[in-house]
């Protein structure tokens, strides 16, 4: 997908914000994956950030935590909203999407973990993905520095563990 | 799918007790869906129902506010879980059993509501469908008198919206 110079703008603005909310994360001691959700007329509705650590929490993953913390909304909502998170998101956080009927995410990067991005288009979410070497090198420290709680948050007993839908 | 005596017997006991965990919601004067996840060696090790109106929550279904009581766990502990709903799960929780890999899902009916069990299906995960007309009753009542709570929960704005991954 083809971005304008006024989308590509808005995308980087909004994704540096989703970084910022990351780097509170780890700032916290936490997975530095941040998430923001932004309504085409309200602007920034809502922030989050992994809080497994934080909260030993399973399901505030970034972008369930900033879903949550959006709070409750009716259906037709999310039609006008765009998810911009860090990093791919999981199966879980691409159901959460589907289930609010969300039709954009703005990704960080998607080459530490490709979640379930051929669901999320399979069923007509537009994707866009932004490759940001910030949200990457990010990852990379902290999984380097903390493998353990990196894959338990993808649900992973390693790194050699072959799981069909979590990797690509 | 067949099942053995044995399992049948466990399914519909682990199966009442994600019962008296919706009826629990209801009392709450929230939405009658209720969880448990069964461990293979453990037994019952969590269990949740939605909390929607309860917490103000648009994450906490009854799988996830389950999954979230079970709490912090190896990734290879859920490899020997069941989880058991009253109801098909949506997209969201779908997407949270196989972010976690666990790989049975035990529900309590599909006529109501059917999540993504293709999805699931597609995955790996074994379906076994309880076909509980208590599971169905009960929802049947409360969608009665509160159908734009129930399409608030499942992301959909009226009964008449054709969503391609809430109902197949
Ligand atoms: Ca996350
Ligand atoms: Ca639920
Ligand atoms: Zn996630
Ligand atoms: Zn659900």
């Amino acid at each position: 997908t083809s971005m304008s110079l006024t989308n590509a703008t808005v995308h980087l603005k909004c994704l540096q914000e989703a970084i910022g909310e990351a780097r509170k994360s780890l700032d916290e001691g936490g997975i530095p994956i941040g998430c923001v959700l932004v309504h085409s007329v309200e602007g920034i509705v809502g922030r989050g950030h992994n809080q497994r650590i934080q909260l030993g929490s399973v399901i505030h993953h970034a972008e369930m935590n900033c879903l949550e913390n959006v709070g409750r909304k009716p259906a037709s909502f999310y039609r006008d909203c765009t998810l911009y998170t860090t990093l791919s998101p999981c199966a879980m956080c691409s159901g959460a999407v589907l289930l609010y009927g969300i039709p954009v995410v703005v990704i960080g990067e998607n080459k530490t973990f490709q979640g379930d991005e051929q669901h999320l288009k399979n069923n007509g979410v537009a994707l866009e993905h932004m490759k940001s070497k910030e949200c990457e090198d990010m990852m990379k420290r902290f999984i380097e520095t903390n493998p353990q709680l990196w894959y338990e948050d993808i649900g992973q007993v390693d790194n050699k563990e072959k799981r069909t839908q979590s990797r690509t």
